[in-house]
């Protein structure tokens, strides 16, 4: 039986042992993957085309199951690249097809935090007091657009622990020349009386709109809420989790507790434990908006761009190639 | 015209050079300095004593005018005197009266944390998990005394950036066997919707019930309102800030940024700045009631507490023993 | 003038009687009949065709129609049926796909409880306090999906007056082996601030997402939204009324007085009368999510689903046949 | 040793066995069995009668040690005699003051519902529509007193599961004249939204102006509050709890599961069990105002009243008569 | 029967007839008609003197039984008598110490504005933007004590429909030099957002805390709470009604329609009518404190203030007066 | 090169000039505009055609780059052209469609507040009291509806300052016969307690379903969700603003002062300025539907209908023509 192509399985062996990562890069290449095992398969029949790709498909899919980005872009592909097989029956005119579909996709993930940087920024007006939080590429463009248009305004950056995320923020608006002042993350609610804005980042927004991200996002958000001030969340469209339609529970990881506490003034204590959640959720009540490079939209309208751009979600069959994997065997 | 006694004068200069510190010991020292002031009066007449002890009672007040424990230790002791003063003409008799007010009340100081420790120790039952936050003697009283009842229960310690004083709680609790989770002050979110108590200290409360306590005290009050989780302050009756009925504003220090951040970190920003302030202001519609060695009150009944124990507050003459003074000149 | 084939009217008639009952069954009940209908149509035109149908979506809609799943049963079918149409010449080709649009619908019917069963089990965790409310095959299937998964969890289960279903919940509860606590319905606030999830059934959702359901269950909502408690409606999405778009109030009925009290009591009162509505209305924002067979959407999202199984609601046309029956007179 | 007179040891164990019920019965009883213990008293001394007289006063107070009303009778007794034995050295003249200090509180007990009535009528006005809860003499002095004013009104009346009590209120209403309507508990909140005010009872009020009442009043109280209706609790002064000062918590107790459901029923279950508690606690922020006989106080306020008329609560002595109990020994 | 004096019986006219206006003046004026009173008895016995003193008690009470301030005032003064008169039996005595009572209540009246200036000075701060509402004298105190002392801020003034009361502000603040912008009265919550306080006057203050101020207040309070901007009430301790204390609704007077529209613009009109109350009720949740000559106190604190100033309050006899009078016939 | 057919030039002219106003007639001009250049095209080929409506579009939106209406009526012709273009050849056949796409927006537009006041006249019931604001025609025309069939209600009409919209608004309801009351904008939430529902209209919705309407309805809003009152903005789906996807945010135009006060009086002040902010935005959670000609749609769901009813939006290119804009030069 036919194999994927050894660049498709390269790509696949990168994703699994995380040299490649951060759900950009994984979704852009995952699709990659498939244009590859597209392009190379010896198929002369449109199904048996869906077949190899569908193959590929579920090799990428196995390297992390759990990530986000991953699924989304793979079923951009395949669900487009479906519906375009109803069209075409030659498979060089379909191989074209799945050539723009996938390029396509790159394009607009490459761009996306340039363009949601571009549509955040338009948010912003001179005098903003803005607060962001640990340390996101997308919130980041928002404010960095933003002063390249001109605007003037201040950001304030809690440090986020255990890690201190929030140095490097500091660091890179500093670099940027934006005026930032750094704070601790328990003077949160002190400040936010003044401010105006928060824009944050997201590592995954689920069906209802609730956004998961680095642990005290939601404290910024029902600060926020509590002062109203507007919440943002700047997300690329791939950060919504398809999951979740299932009911899947994002899993909230704890992580080492070595990063909250030096391990020897741990072990001098016999009662004490340390617990170093590294996610909250935010409920979509606390979010004005989502930015993403498809626009801004309501958190509870995040369904909506999850159909549009991702395929309908089945709940019975989860992923779009499975009928054609069964089909294959 | 006579002096103060010198160990009065030493008192003051104690206290004025933060030898004695703490709001307990230094309401004490001032009702000590007072006592002597009285004790040691050659005063003949009633009216003669009371000057001499308001002369005291100043040379005291002045050393540390924004504290606040010590003008309700003065006001506690002076108020009291005058009262006396009114029923008592022999200058013996009535030494002996202040002699008594001033050892009740050291009495009652020395006792308030173990007497606010056994009442709050009540509002403890078995299976509770407990958030308290930063390190506060009178918060810690109450989860010490619970325990000792043989109560079972956890308590989640927030770390208190920058400086860290939730690992003395841990290391406090650590000591007295008390099961506890150390965690960072971004997380409080998270783990707060299975809690059903928070217990904390205050360094003062306000004229309308707000308490002012370490910064993020008004982030955890915040995020137990919402979760629907008990809110308790620990607080000795002096804590009562008199000054705040005539509208004085308790000021927010801002700290050194050096211990938020290290200098160097810091001197390679040039568009980065800090803010560390010390405290915040928890209003008081968050707080279920305030744990007190009179009793436990409602936030806003804080002010029945402030004029039983301290006087009626006269807001033109700020303090009691300024007109017996006036007299003196 | 043709009727309809007499297995439809049937059909009809036992929805009428009510011996068809139960939103599933209806629906399923009324696509069956126009199954039939198409099946048996002499129409040689695909117009004539439709016509033909649409007589029979007609008279089976005039069955009951304040209903909410039987006029979304006969949209389903007829919506398709009319895409199809515009395709398909051939009438033997058109019956067969009418075949399947109507056997797709009734298995997604058949397995509706079953899959959203498996899906809202994805939310429950062990040591989950759960509350139900009246007695909801939907919400059941959640909770024995969960339990067959070896999830340990506890269900507290209102009684629900005046019919006391909370009962048959408990019972239900019983067989399968969950632990439960019946309580009164009064008790709700007092026992829902260890409650971790709850889970309810609809009789109806409405355009703007809220949900009709068994009087009471809006006071479980509010009570779960004041304690920070996750509130899930397990319903089909059948179960979305389309009318609402329109404007169209969903009643509240009063039903008979005897439920509350015994008529000699009441008989014995001259100035007390009794109310017994039946549903109440839950506002979205107290909803966090709506749990179909279908996937978990925003209550906010409803109207994206009802659009894409139902068709696009239109003001003016309620009903997608009425154009074909005016054609056919 | 001396003893108590007859009379008062009578009294006591009319309490102790529940011959006495009721929370003014029980106080005004205490309250005699005082008076009784001064006038046979056959001390020569001042101090030596108040030794008589706290004897009474714990044997009294040991009866029902838990009950509300009846410390704070014995209090109201006790405190002042001591006051007046400050000025009063002739025990005949005391005896007569003593005479007067129980009458006044006999007087004032007895008369406290009609005049909770008369002041809670003022609050009522033409076409409101008000609902109660559960049984409560209070609240329906209110009502009924309004009505004679003639003011025109509806009572909405929850049946208040499991004892139905709603209906003994509302066949007080029915013979009162007043318009009434008898509902299921868990229809509040749907027919709230037109609602004007709630008048409901209290069992206990706490320190910090929370009232303990029958099961669902908070549920009632947090409906009113959504609604922004205006909720009253109508309760005697000595309903307020002095012991909850101290931290005591006021235990909710559960009852006879066969309250809730047939014995025969429950037997049949092997899963789920009954919980019934009998009283739940309304916080002060859902309550307007507590009408008593002293006049309309905010929740906050409880504890002026307290003060005022039981004595400071000291939280180290607890009982006033505890210190001349000692002497006696 | 001995008659009240001619200057008193003169002061009782001026206020019937509204010669003597507004809170202070009016109160005052009747501390005034009774020192009078006092100063003018031939009375030869305390108590005969009390009853005559009861007598233009009630002559002056009778002028304007609504009035907020009147009773207060003669509360203020007959109380203070009463405690004078059980201690001196010298009717020259008594009278000097009634000249001393009435003399400390005007001094304290004609202090109030001021001093209530100089405490609400001290809450603002440089920078702030306020709000303040309608033309009051005490929240405009606060205002220029504020700026007196050097502090910068700005004040929005809504317009106060129908009377344009906001113009008045608007002229005062004007002259003293103020930076002010003029707004409708709709737009206050457009504006409120980067607001930081509110400061406004008050009609009357309840006993359960609520303020009842011009139409529009609680409208500004509500839209504060909302932005979590401090809102403040400045007031003179006599604006607290004793009457609410016994239940007494404050009445919410409906002025004339033709300040609303003119009445030719009405007459044209068949169905529309108009409605144009003068006073709406802010409830205390809304309050972080109110402002009196005697300090800063929070809402639900009120009650405490007005049984210090006014006596306690006696839900049976109204009015401390009524007892001697009755002796008197 | 080509131009524009005069007639279509002359309907740019009198958008510009404002000849044309009011959001419906705007995009019905607008659009006959785009079927007059389709119509008079002279290209032969689709492409060709196409660009020639782009420059008609071009020069149509540059009139009033601004409004909201405008953009949606153009994008609503085009975006179908484009679709009608892809399946179609013949420059004849394509011209009908176009015709018809045109025709069938003009007439849902004409008959948009008709259809929205038919289904908006079903959500009110006999005994309704209702709020409206300012003068809107979707507003009066749901009322109107609701009084055709018969059902009895009362309405309450802010006057709106400054420019008195309230006034026609109460007009127009006389004229109708409709009971109504006209009020000042302060006493909005003194009489709102009472209420049921409010109807306002919209002059813009944006992305996540935030209203933008006449200063002050937010505050109608913020009040009546306070008092549990539901809220519905009436307005046709035109009214959605497509640019506020992009991130635009919608400027809230600050009017003359002289709307406000007369500039005689405004001249005498020195320190007081005067704002007029004409609008304000009311955000979705306030909003219990948006009910438009398509139906009746949760505010979040506003997305929804904006992307089936314009095209979906492309934040890249903003405007669909301007690809063939490109093509054509």
């Amino acid at each position: 039986m036919a194999k994927v192509p050894a660049e498709t399985q390269a790509i696949a062996d990168d994703i699994r042992s995380m040299r490649t990562r951060g759900a950009g890069r994984i979704a852009r290449a995952a699709v990659k993957g498939l244009m590859i095992a597209t392009e190379k398969s010896k198929a002369r029949q449109v199904n048996k085309l869906l077949q190899d790709v569908a193959l590929a498909a579920q090799i990428l899919h196995e390297t992390r199951p759990t990530a986000v980005s991953l699924p989304n872009g793979l079923r951009y592909f395949y669900t487009r690249l479906i519906a375009k097989a109803e069209q075409i029956i030659k498979i060089g005119e379909l191989k074209k097809e799945a050539n723009k579909i996938g390029t396509g996709f790159i394009d607009m993930s490459n761009n996306a935090v340039k363009t949601i940087g571009e549509i955040g920024a338009r948010l912003i007006v001179d005098g903003d007091i803005i607060f962001t939080y640990c340390n996101s590429a997308t919130a980041f463009g928002v404010l960095k657009a933003a002063f390249s248009l001109g605007k003037k305004f201040t950001v304030y950056v809690p440090e986020t622990r255990p890690k201190y995320q929030g140095h490097i923020t500091a660091t890179w608006l500093d670099k940027a020349g934006i005026p930032a002042i750094l704070i601790t993350d328990n003077s949160i609610r002190y400040l936010m009386s003044r401010a105006d804005k928060v824009f944050v980042g997201a590592d995954a927004i689920t069906a209802n709109g609730a956004v998961v991200n680095k642990i005290g996002t939601s404290l910024v958000a029902l600060t926020a809420n509590e002062a109203r001030v507007d919440f943002y969340v700047a997300a690329e469209s791939y950060k919504f989790s398809p999951a979740t339609m299932a009911g899947e529970l994002i899993e909230i990881e704890e992580r080492d507790t070595a990063e909250v506490i030096s391990q020897d003034k741990l072990a001098r204590w016999k009662h004490v434990s340390v617990r170093n959640p590294a996610f909250d959720v935010t409920p979509p009540e606390f979010i004005d908006a989502i930015i993403t490079e498809q626009g801004v939209i309501p958190p509870q309208g995040a369904i909506a761009i999850l159909y549009r751009a991702f395929g309908w979600y089945s709940t019975e069959q989860v992923l779009p190639w499975e009928e054609y994997l069964e089909k294959r065997s």
